[in-house]
């Protein structure tokens, strides 16, 4: 019991600390001082905003996957073809938040050129947090959509066993100096959030997935064992997720799903980044009052349960950031106690 | 039970006599002879395929509308800006179908010259199967994203009252001479589906919406009583119908959801079509063994019931296609007859 306490135990570290950490770990496995800057940043980032499934809690394993020769620290992106708005990389199996990053930076300067930008990467890693490219691209005035294949974790409508990946996609959009984000996986729940409810010993708020007898089921820990999770919207979500991994591979040339999960452990991913620069069209004004008015219907639903805030995806985000920064990031003792040893 | 057996009791129309039968409607509403006959192709070629909601089975209501002044016979589309591969359009409140072939052309279009192109259509109406758009680009040789908004006919996540629309979304890619389309609404089940269960007195497949007491059932019943449809994925369904509705704003400068029930009857919607041409990256015939590679893995996948077909989406069109091109489009008498009364 101690030693479990121990582990739930949670502490508040500075955004300043956990980026120094970083910094120094990421130097010391072989980035340049710039990369490594770039990438704590990230990785600090995606924890202020209250994404530490892919921010702190993930950043040891992206330390080992750079030992076990998965994320090759000095591979630089490199443009393989390029027509008008469209630009198709090759990742080198370098880190993928970087990879990703410059994506995001070259669909937004060909939006801006072109009025809309594609970017389709080929052999990269995986980008930790889908949605702080949505962010990025969106601080650039543009709206961005796009969407990472992975390894298989999710089975095709009607059938048992998993060749369809999660295959997460954004959907994001300026608003005032912020941005309205979306970042949604293909499975109703994450392999992750299932492990954390069974922790909990708490049921799922509502069906993640089938029991090994093919029964739907909150029940987070019969989902593990039969390794059956969800897509949203039963066949729907099965099939955009197949259709985001043809869509994948044939934009960027890379690798499938079926190939990915071939290879071992999940690596040499395809994405897609589109962004469209909308003040190429009409007056930016016009555009926040249209929005406004949009959100501010939305927000006047009447909520189930008297008291409840209908809030729009991203709309907590900013709250958790400001919290996080002022009063700390909230880290398990023993996660962080391991990445300072790290 | 008489009438009932008469409503219920299905005939075949060949093809050519229901797209004849359609011309001869169009024309008497207003139609010239050649918009006439691009209507009349539309919702035959919805019904060949299958997808009768949005061909035979709405062909009177979009007559009505018509009559009404809803749909606006003799509108032309209007360019209203252009930068680069992104195009603004007025539909004039024309006949949806029409608005949104000419945007799928100049989609396509803005792609073969600028490797990916973006039509945003404002005050355009109902296109009734957006599966069609993904079609047409597709046999362009073009990658196909595109939706529609729609009057609110869905609550927000944990709100009671219907504020999104369940904006169908388009995804498309060229397969072989034909495509691949997944074309789905943002709700679990349309209002149409709701009711042809409740006619057969059948309960849905999963659950579809709330009752009453705000519990998730599988009675279609309740569900019209409630008008509390479920967005695929709960929370992640709904969130991206607002995305799509404020991003169809965005880039259109049309009306939203909100705007559009306030009007009345569902007219005047703001449309996106998104367009790539994969073949200014590289090689087509190496386009289409990846493809073909992947959908191979995906048809190997164990069904839970031996026997099934795994199948993706729009694979069962061609089959239907062919069928009722052979044998005729299945339609209720009643309705059949009540066309060649109009």
């Amino acid at each position: 019991m101690d030693s479990q306490q121990n582990k739930a135990e949670m502490i508040k570290v500075m955004p300043d600390e956990m980026s120094a950490e970083f910094l120094r770990i990421l130097i010391n496995s072989g980035f340049t001082e710039d990369k490594a800057q770039r990438c704590a940043e990230v990785f600090t980032g995606n924890s202020i905003d209250g994404v530490y499934t892919h921010g702190v809690n993930r950043f040891p394993r992206f330390v080992q996957y750079i030992k076990d020769g998965v994320v090759m620290v000095d591979a630089e992106p490199v443009l393989v073809a390029a027509f008008g708005g469209i630009e198709q990389w090759n990742g080198n199996l370098g880190p993928g938040p970087l990879n990703a990053i410059l994506a995001t930076e070259r669909a937004t300067a060909l939006a801006k050129s072109h009025g809309i930008g594609c970017v389709a990467l080929a052999n990269t890693n995986h980008w930790m947090r889908g949605g702080l490219y949505g962010w990025k691209a969106a601080k650039q005035g543009c709206i961005f959509i796009g969407w990472t294949n992975t390894m298989a974790n999710m089975p095709a409508w009607g059938a048992v066993d998993a060749r369809l990946g999660n295959n997460p996609l954004v959907f994001a959009l300026p608003h005032q100096d912020e941005a309205i984000v979306l970042d949604m996986a293909m499975s109703q729940y994450s392999y992750g959030a299932l492990e954390l409810y069974t922790i909990k010993k708490q049921l799922l708020p509502v069906q993640g997935g089938y029991d090994k007898n093919g029964n739907l089921t909150n029940d987070p820990r019969a989902i593990l064992d039969s390794q059956r999770v969800l897509p949203i919207g039963y066949w729907k979500g099965a099939g955009l997720s197949l259709l985001l991994d043809i869509l994948a591979v044939l934009l960027s040339g890379g690798n499938s799903t079926s190939q990915i999960t071939r290879r071992g452990p999940e690596s040499s991913l395809s994405q897609v980044f589109i962004a469209i620069d909308p003040s190429r069209l009409y007056n930016f004004n016009s555009i926040h009052t249209a929005i406004q008015q949009i959100l501010d219907d939305y927000h006047q639903s009447v909520p189930q349960n008297a008291g409840d805030k209908i809030l729009y995806p991203g709309e907590r985000v900013l709250e958790t950031r400001n919290n996080n920064r002022k009063e700390g990031i909230p880290v398990s003792r023993a996660i962080w106690e391991g990445i300072k040893a790290l």
